[in-house]
């Protein structure tokens, strides 16, 4: 029968393309959803996959971003309770994982997520074993190191989204005070992603002029100016938003969209993310950490060594040393 | 005492800038944050002002915002509940209200909004006298009558955003049809936002070819290809996405975002909005039906002209008594 | 030897990634350097490679173009005299080319650039065979047939820039009779890129409204408001500014980012470009000429059948008679 | 008489907007053209107005953009040789001036386009009294002294674009030797714009980490590595590019494009622009040098106060000395 489509179009290409950036999204509850609205609203992707076991959620939030087609450079959004939809992705976001209820620490929500994890990565590696995937779910750092295991990808492939988001926070705060764009103040914020997470204050500078030169007690117990409430500032915000909106969404995802873009666009800029952190600081534990990672299409292509005080050292052991001491009575 | 501040920084500017392109939002629940997400991921303004009557949920939202002001063009994103916050914006847009609840029509929740609006438009205007304003609330159309009526704007200058959003889905399931992107899918869904929405079947083409010429049954309820039916589900995919995740948020919101552009950056698009329809198809009631706009910094240049058909413009007219019969009871 | 990069960098990832939407301009004229800044503006690609014979002027502009790159999403530019630096090419835009001299017709180039084409497209399909590729050298529609011959290419991935500029000239004509954006005013060239090309009356529209409509005469030369006259400017522009500056670029420039972006994007957009137009409008012979075309991934996924008057669908196959004229005529 | 725009369109808003973001470029020569290019792309600016006084290459210019209207976000690009043209600017990119010759000093061009700018200076500012000025004419530091007397603009108001340009070939050159991207290799080049440059190595880091740590003579005439030789090469650019293209224009493009970003969209990020220098390093001179810049909606909000080491102050003393040797001879 002849249709409108039948008369309307020629058929040219005999083949059917195959998608060149696909990123497949792992989970569309709030977090999720943020990173898969960022990725939409820079027209990073070719072909958008998301995936959830409430499929009436998972179906719904689809429709609406299908919905807004005509007002983004968006071919293709897709879905499925079945992994099967995310094959041939270059890239996964894992955000699947039950919440971080009010007053919980990140390390307790380990146990429920594990087991969310085993249900996932086999299948997700099994139909794109070539993939980089992200993971976002918390406690991230031993979740990122859970989602190695499971996956058996090389470490260059595994980026956990770690202290990206703490050092958003970190720059943020600093460019309060300071009046300049958040852009504009560097600083970095390593280690393990939450309450021990480490402010590199040595490091911290605008426009190249280091900030302790100016105030040498920068972030020390004893500054009159008491720049180390801005780390306070950063380990508090996530439990703030939480109480007041119940959950944080929107700087994560836009925060994982900017590392997506990094691998995406193959633009080796650095990002502080959760990778093996073994060899580092004398840690000896196969643990992830947050450090400065130079990302690119392959992944990690390099980390950056900070030279650390001896203090900031003794606490990325000790991070190391807590994040083992769970890691290794899991059963993965 | 000499700060970080004062050794590094070197004030010249003796005066503080004001904002060109401020757009303030009210209402942060789903779709007044997906509208800020939008404007703030597209860069549209210089300053973002969010106000809701919730003020833990308001300082939550715009904290998760500012979080993420390093991965954004985003100079200032402020909050408050106090609508003074909002002065000297350039547009205003309007999402507080009620929720559609579901299976509700948005018709019954007029009563409850328009109570709302009474206790915002005035302040508003007092703030920003020379503003754009877009209503998004529902039941759209009559609330952009009682956001005018409680303004005082001139008609130019308020917008329901009407039917952006059903045109929106319009084109997308046309695209899905044809296998071609939305964006080159052409066609208008006109009058009221929703059930009694009409789409100008005359007008769908692509690439200038009209679909009528392939099809002369095309959106007619004897066409054995069932164009019609893509109407139907236009008017389904509310409910069905409220069934699904309890509301409608991001398709509106990038909706949303698009209409501001055309009005922040003058750009004269068309584009199909809520305005007074009095006089255009001899309706005489002082009703908001959409028809195609060309909007630009004074908001709605000019509006098109659309020929309908015998039956269409009959629709058009019932849909203006049925509006008019609510507006008459309500007391503004 | 240690050094500054081996200290501060450990990598991580064992391979090199490969580009997935490498872009390579071969010729860095005005309008080759107007295609690939567009590009480089856009953040379209992730890796541009440049080819020209002129080694002074090729490396003078990449180099310019590479020094700008802390304010581009622009991972890599590179370039060579040798063909080679195209290898995997997703998309090749070849603009290399005598230049069209002022007042010499698209026709006379022909024969000074097939030569150039046969130096060019073998060892080009040799490096990426599985690219597509956009001709933009003049005149156009006659070097796409040739670079169709010399790259053995499936018709699909052959794409003449075509009456893709003309489009946009009548539409911004048109726009500005009427006081509107051009991406609002709907109106599609055909045919012959140039002189002869072909504009469809009859599907100009805005927001669905044809303009013959209210004007049955549009386009015809007995139109007391001389709406004819905007395909006279469309045909003139290009005269008109090769006399007053030398060369057209930048609009072209902008249309060719354009089009890449439908195809690295997979958008499925539709476009008028220049395909194999054989078997359409009674026309027999083996020319290109300007069709609305879908253009994704593969390149010409489908072809808009549209309807012409008889007027129109006889200079079309005059076109195709003048064109075939030329390419019997042609050593290949 | 009926008109297709009169039966077409039904007028809704009263009075004509004005411009907020207005952009005027003085000069169409290569840079001005790669600065307009720029600021379309990535659509700043909702006027763009051109000035020349080449009127056949300024409306050839003009026409050329204005048909890629329907690409970009552009409602409006005018031109005259007529300053008035300008009127009511948000800011005034002064490009005009003759060119660099091959081995030509920039300072030797002072005289030349001093006599330019007093051609156009007083009539910009009467058009625009409140502008923001970039001027981007060589050698940019005199010339923009030149422009502030002129102009009688407040300081704030009035910006080199200096060693912008300068600071992105050195964080280039840097990513080059580190397999990073630009964007994350920081680093700044003050001082003289041109052969005078002041490279402060001492600032140079990744992720945070000085490079100076790992390679303490990094900079110096000892360093095994030559790291110094990157600074030779930022001077030696423009000379190079110059004998190969015949001018530079395309990276000078994209930095003041994204000086413009900051100022109006007021985002308040730190570039390294020519400002009034004296008071700074014990510079008596009123004379203009690059240092970090806080630019935002006001122009120069604050200027960072960078630590030289003892040689480098004393090469800024030099320049300064320099600088004023030239201007105290100026007739302006």
């Amino acid at each position: 029968m002849a249709t409108v489509k039948s008369e309307l179009l020629k058929p040219v290409a005999s083949e059917k393309p195959a998608a060149h950036n696909k990123v497949s999204v792992i989970g569309t509850g709030s977090v999720g959803m943020a990173c898969a609205v960022s990725l939409l609203l820079k027209g990073l992707s070719d072909e958008l996959a998301l995936v959830d076991v409430n499929e009436d959620l998972l179906r719904g939030e689809t429709m609406d971003l299908q919905h807004g087609s005509t007002f983004l450079k968006m071919p293709a959004v897709v879905c499925s309770t079945d992994l099967g939809v995310t094959a041939n992705s270059s890239l996964v976001i894992v955000t699947a994982g039950a919440r971080q209820a009010k007053g919980e620490s990140r390390l307790n929500l380990v146990q429920r997520n594990v087991a969310i994890l085993k249900s996932v990565i086999p299948s997700v590696v099994q139909h794109s074993p070539r993939c980089k995937m992200i993971v976002v779910t918390n406690p991230v750092d031993v979740l990122t190191y859970v989602a190695w295991k499971l996956s058996a990808l090389p470490p260059a492939h595994i980026i956990g989204s770690g202290c990206n988001l703490d050092t958003a926070r970190f720059r943020f705060f600093i460019g309060q005070k300071l009046g300049i764009h958040s852009e504009s103040c560097h600083g970095w914020v390593l280690g393990e992603h939450g309450d021990s997470s480490v402010p590199v204050w040595s490091g911290v500078n605008v426009a190249g002029v280091p900030l302790r030169e100016l105030n040498p007690g920068l972030g020390g117990d004893q500054d009159p100016e008491h720049w180390e409430k801005i780390h306070k500032d950063v380990i508090a915000s996530a439990y703030q938003i939480i109480k007041m909106k119940g959950y944080t969404n929107w700087a994560i995802g836009f925060s994982v969209a900017d590392i997506t873009e990094s691998i995406l666009r193959n633009l080796r800029r650095t990002h502080p993310v959760s990778t093996v952190a073994k060899g580092l600081y004398g840690i000896q534990e196969e643990v992830f950490l947050s450090v400065p990672c130079v990302l690119g299409a392959n992944g990690i292509a390099d980390l950056v060594r900070v030279k650390l005080s001896r203090d900031e050292e003794a606490r990325m052991k000790k991070s190391a040393e807590t994040l083992w001491a769970i890691q290794k009575e899991l059963k993965i």
